[in-house]
């Protein structure tokens, strides 16, 4: 039987989760395992500034290949990276972190060895990433290869990142190679009898339905299933579908059966009416987060609605377990199918596309409507949480286009790496990334690792002078909120990027189409563009959100 | 009896512990707690780019201060924070990280709001500080003035940080102002009888020693015991002392009796002989960590051996519980002043100094000979874990001198937001980094917010042309251990700070000695020197310490 060494065993089964690039930071504690990487044939090392750039990016680009890799040293570079891995953790987004972590027979003496708290206790750090991780693994020589193929398996079901401690002795280990495919056969276990109760209850709420609405969540994409809610969407019924803003591009927003992006009571009426006054309301992998309902201002009839999670659905109170999301969007699209007696909607109103593209000072609404107009199909827009991501909440993507943000974990600057990791993982589509200025300056450095490594995005500025989304809440004109003021356009040149850059300032409408016109003119540079706002100019869903936070925080 | 908002009760409390800045970074749910930053009357506010930076920083400022306090918001503020945090607890560092928690309500009722897991659980993050916080509470109405006295002396008397949930609709509840100082009497218990068993047992030894030395730890400093060592080595006795690199300054190095920086095998011989061949040998609050033992190259003969911790020596084999460093260097003192039979050592070549300042192209040798004399009594250097902080073992600091780095932690980045801290805890000494371009890449913001705050420190980048320190241990020239070249005197500009520093590129001797003069011509500025030394010019020790971690780690 061939044998290979085990850091190459882990680096092989990586490769069948899609993933042809590993993020990280070197230490000494990897160094060995980075060998294994540099020699891979299929594989890419990305060195990162920083190890919470790096778990950003690798976040990025999980979420369009369907899975990534983090590598750190012990200590000092996973903890640094662990807020990263903490916010895949919450967002369903399956990012192994590999930590290089001392000799066996160091760690059997308890040596007071550097990146320790020399207590002889190396286990501090796999307990914390134990609050954030799906499952985790410390490899030992017995059998290793069965530790990587349990845990692999447990963030590629759960989607939702995994830990691994890589002793730096045991990855020249000779392991055999992988003698059967990681995911070879179906391994989630076959829905319960369940499965059919639940449908015949759909059923039931179906026939009785005039009108039904599909609300989307953001596991139908995390679970790979957009394919499978559109095939749903156009059975035939004339069912309508929204989407949460987390779930951005997992419903076609130019089909005539999209409603809008539904946040509650800021939704447009017409969204709104379509969610909250439907006979029967289909929450597809959906959860009403703060941030996604308008500050828990959704409404959504129990007894009306059904809702869909990977394991589990629901139908007004009754609970059927084992039941996974797949197996649910096909078991309704079956009944879709026939359910032609539901009433044709109203055509509604496209949402976006409904403000002018001003001239003169730049305001979010001429900002965004440029965007609207400069995204082509298929591309990624991505939007920082704070103005930028309710903003996007306003325009329509353009077909097959994605929304990457972090609604819920709401990690500021975390778009500017994972917009690297999102580039790269999908290099023939442009990623255009809108960031407000106080986040850019937590991460900044990912301008740098993009243009070193050939990722070319356009990545918006959007300077309003501080923490705008923070203004919004309380502190208006709090120090607290103030910023210092960057020379912006100044940091792809002074991060070594000079000539694989593009740096624009914009303080108005005309600046801007130019300076978007300079964009598609260089497809393979990195385009950063300072789009200068007032620092009031809030998005009007922002504000109202910001004033639901204001009162949860008791200000 | 007066009332005062709880917030305003921790500050207070704060201001005791010798605060007067509190780093960190706003989010909604700190932004009430900043409120009461804002308008103590003892307080600033320093806003830093990102968590991890303030973290540093607020450990910088520990050093210095004795102690130091960091705000942040919930989840993806104080784990961006945590492995600054796990920093100084490995190094004992009483830092508070006080987190702004979603408010009692929302808790209570376990609402998936942002910045959370979304699962009801607000007690993820506090579990994971808990492993690296001598103590942690989550305020509550009930007695929360009880509960931060708890933390507040925990964290003073352990030397560790510790960690504070803040729940937002707390911090302007009304509680009775602090009645008595929080740390009025002297609450560590009274040292056992065991430390008259103790000191007889040392007396036996020196009794029939010929020669004693001291070697001085980290623990010494922490515990404010420096003045209380001098008072020991100058008690009479021809006692000679030495320190490890983790505790710099803490025996005064133009003293006689100083017999320089021990580091095993890898020590000058005569200070190898001081500390290997005494008669007695006393190790004052000092671990044997790896990098600062030479990777444990150390011989310590267990028979002649004293060792003291804070809560506990040893004489050879025997352990003492319940002694007090405190405690225990007085009874030495008493011990040493009538100890007159022991033989006075020859006098020790003065470390230091011993090198040229060269003319030509930049070396170690030249750089650091050149700092050695650009040190001015009282100034604080820091050197980050790389090149700078072996290199700095070889020189002699001056007269009231400190050396701040992190050699057991020894998380890269680490020092240039430390400088901010330690700069801002003693504004009328200078501090003086040496960090090399591969650190200092990871937290580079914080030049921007030195110059934002006034801090003027000088910083020497030591661009060596990528991680240099790994290299010397594993992938000489694997591109790993390559960096981005950055335009490193641009930074501050592009950071804001144009018209608040002064940046220099020195090549040679000349030109660093001209940017040196330009540093002390501008005291009020932020100083960036670029120093450009040849990638594999290693401090000898370094080259000799990263091959013990080679072999340390099966390379």
């Amino acid at each position: 039987m061939a044998r290979v060494p085990l850091g190459d065993y882990l680096l092989d089964r990586l490769c069948e989760l899609g993933i042809e690039h590993v993020f990280g930071v070197p230490g000494d504690y990897n160094l060995g395992f980075l060998d294994r990487i540099l020699e891979h044939r299929k594989l890419t090392w990305i060195g990162n500034c920083n190890e919470l750039n790096a778990a950003y990016a690798a976040d990025g680009y999980a979420r369009r290949r369907g899975a990534a890799a983090l590598a750190t040293t012990f200590g000092v570079g996973e903890l640094s990276a662990v807020n990263g891995i903490a916010g895949s953790y919450a967002e369903q987004v399956p990012v192994l972190a590999i930590t290089g972590m001392p000799a066996t027979d160091v760690v059997a003496a308890g040596k007071p060895v550097h990146h320790t708290l020399a207590d002889g206790n190396y286990d501090h750090f796999g307990r914390m990433f134990q609050e954030v991780t799906v499952a985790r693994e410390t490899l030992t020589p017995e059998n290793p290869t069965a530790q990587i193929d349990r845990l692999l398996r447990a963030m590629w079901h759960g989607k939702r990142p995994a830990h691994l401690n890589f002793p730096a002795d045991l990855v020249t280990l000779p392991v055999p190679a992988p003698d059967a495919p990681l995911l070879a056969t179906e391994e989630r276990p076959a829905d319960s009898a369940g499965l059919a109760q639940f449908l015949a209850h759909v059923a039931e709420l179906l026939a009785d339905a005039e009108s039904a609405t599909l609300l989307a969540g953001y596991q139908i994409d995390r679970y790979g299933l957009t394919g499978a809610l559109r095939t749903l969407l156009e059975a035939g019924a004339p069912i309508r579908a929204c989407v949460l803003g987390s779930a951005r591009g997992t419903v076609a927003e130019n089909a005539p059966y999209f409603a809008g992006v539904y946040v509650g009571a800021f939704s447009g009426k017409e969204t709104r009416a379509a969610v909250e006054d439907a006979d029967l309301l289909i929450l597809a992998g959906a959860k009403a987060t703060d941030t996604v309902t308008g500050g828990f201002t959704h409404s959504f009839a129990p007894l009306r609605t059904v809702q869909l999670f990977e394991g589990h659905a629901t139908v007004g109170h009754a609970r059927y377990e084992g039941i996974s999301l797949s197996n649910a969007l096909a078991g309704l699209t079956a009944l879709f199918s026939s359910a032609g007696h539901l009433r044709p909607p109203a055509p509604a109103a496209v949402p976006g596309r409904h403000r002018q593209a001003e001239e003169g000072p730049l305001t979010q609404n001429s900002l965004w409507s440029r965007i609207e107009s400069f995204l082509r199909p298929g591309e990624v827009l991505l939007a920082e949480q704070g103005t930028s991501f309710f903003a996007a909440q306003d325009i329509t993507l353009p077909e097959d286009g994605t929304l990457i943000a972090q609604p819920l974990w709401g990690s500021i600057g975390y778009t500017l790496p994972a917009t690297l990791g999102a580039q790269l993982a999908v290099p023939d589509k442009r990623c255009v990334l809108a960031i407000g200025d106080g986040s850019l300056q937590l991460t900044a450095q990912a301008l740098g690792t993009m243009a070193r490594y050939g990722a070319a995005p356009v990545v918006i500025v959007v300077n309003n002078d501080g923490y705008t989304v923070e203004r919004a809440i309380h502190g208006a004109t709090a120090p607290y909120n103030d910023i210092a003021a960057w020379d912006y356009t100044a940091l792809p040149a002074a991060f070594g990027a000079a000539d694989r850059s593009v740096c624009v300032r914009a303080t108005n409408g005309e600046e801007l189409d130019a300076a978007l016109t300079e964009a598609r003119r260089n497809p393979d540079k990195l385009v950063l563009i300072e789009a200068v706002l007032d620092r009031d100019d809030s998005p009007e869903l922002l504000s109202a959100i910001c004033r639901r936070f204001a009162e949860q925080n008791n200000y």
